[in-house]
């Protein structure tokens, strides 16, 4: 059997490895940990340092890392909001030179939507829509196990689709987006709005998470602000399903996992409201916080 | 120099026949003619006589066929509208019995999107959306000179998201679809309503060409017909960027072809309300009433 693959999923606090080999069994890690993100300048030779730790002097063929940011052609971060000491830096090629194996950098989102469709959730698809709900919402088409970058890599925005032009100020400067209907911080926003409206003052700021519970303990305000959501969330669906014909979608992100109050009674409206469309599978994403790590693996695997 | 291609593009009423080769500098056709189509028992016999008379003895390496309906997997008709009498016949393989050559069928839509973008005013790009604005709306992304068909075969469908609930009720049975606002015969009946009740009767009704005539000669009510549709229009390719991020757009169709009434001020709201999106060209398609043609062409270099 051929040497395992490494994945490295850099986040903005902490940093998973995982040791695997992608399969038709899809994803059981060999060994898998998470150690925390080194910062600011030679943080990649200490990235490098606890990688060699954990390998523990088994070899792998090739590396896959994930970068939160824009990357060139050349595998360069152009921009990362979340790491910026990682800005102009090759950081396949410098982990690479440092492990002495190929690294390819990924696009974090866009591995995590890979690996959920060709490993996770989506396995045995050929064509598979992952959408992501939390405090972004973001989309991306997976066909034939690639994802659909985009011209100017920038497809699967779906979130920053307008629904109405006099709607809530959304972060990219429209209005009415579905992330001001369904993004984790405006659904606490409006929650927090309910309970003002009551009277009540809770001693830290609401979140989406609270609101989830109160409408599962029949709070009707909290069932207002999710019964909006999920009809701005099957209305955004069925333009999906109108637009790109998925065979197949996962639904992950913090929300996403809110399957009895967001995911299922927007599935039943899109179902209510679908005439010539055809309703695929809705399914809850399945690699969770690994999906990232899984992609990174991906990401190796194409290096061999 | 090897034997050119034949195209043929069925028609509801007439049917084209194209002799060509698909090369780097486009759609240069050798010979091109249309006859009327054939109906009913013995129309493809009918027609591969009419082939035979316009080859003159020419040989073809292969063609194609576009069909105005659903195919399936073997190329078999499932359901055409306009020609019912083709309904369960494999089309190519009675067509390359008939010509002794490989003769493969496809999709009437989706050919004559490729054509544009493989050949027509997409050549050169990767990432290509041909947009089709005329008595329906029909989309379609073509990637690398592939269509993105979808999983049921119904991508593209973007004339059918809606944009407001309590709007028109459209031939799909949403309510407020892009056609009800774009849609040329939506658009006549808009036109004719804006007439009636400036208590104008004109003996004929009135169609979306006319109406684009009397906005170009500064009608208001035209102009105000006009001016909802464009809105509607940029709304819907803010809505295409954000999800499918194009690098170039073709549209094409009759209403299409009404750059200066319908396109360019749908562009120049597009553009005024892009916030993060990047907005590709937007050009007129190149191929005209050819491209169905062309795509029947490309479809038999497929099978050399
Ligand atoms: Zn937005
Ligand atoms: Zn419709």
């Amino acid at each position: 059997m051929s040497a395992p693959l490494l994945g490295v999923d850099l986040g903005g606090t902490s940093t998973k490895l995982l040791l695997g080999r992608p399969g038709p069994d899809g994803a059981e890690p060999l060994e898998q940990t998470q150690v925390p993100t080194p910062r600011g300048p030679g943080a990649l030779d200490l990235l490098a340092d606890r990688v060699q730790a954990f390998l523990a002097g088994r070899t792998v063929a090739a590396a896959g890392v994930t970068v939160p940011g824009l990357l060139d052609g050349d595998g360069v971060v152009t921009r990362s909001v979340n790491l910026p000491w990682l800005d102009g830096v090759a950081v396949g090629d410098v982990l690479g030179t440092a492990l002495g194996v190929p690294v390819v950098a990924v696009h974090d989102g866009r591995a995590a939507a890979r690996a959920e469709a060709v490993l996770g959730a989506g396995r045995g698809h050929a064509d598979v829509y992952v959408l992501t709900l939390g405090t972004g919402i973001a989309g991306a088409q997976v066909i034939g196990g690639q994802v659909l970058a985009g011209a100017h890599l920038s497809a699967g925005e779906v979130g920053h689709v307008s629904q109405d032009d006099h709607g809530r100020l959304c972060s990219c400067g429209q209005r009415g987006c579905l992330e001001t209907l369904v993004g984790a911080e405006h659904l606490a926003r409006r929650w927090q709005e309910v309970l003002a409206a009551e009277g009540s003052t809770p001693q830290t700021a609401p979140t989406a998470r609270d609101l989830v519970e109160a409408a599962r303990a029949g709070h009707p305000g909290a069932s207002a602000v999710l019964d909006q959501a999920t009809t701005a969330l099957a209305r955004a669906l069925l333009a999906l399903l109108a637009t790109v014909d998925p065979g197949l979608v996962v639904v992950g992100g913090g929300l996403g996992q809110a399957a009895d109050v967001v995911v299922a009674p927007a599935v039943v409206k899109l179902t209510e409201r679908a005439t010539f469309h055809s309703v695929p599978p809705v399914v809850p994403s399945a690699l969770g916080p690994w999906a990232g790590a899984w992609g990174a693996v991906l990401g190796a695997a194409d290096q061999r």
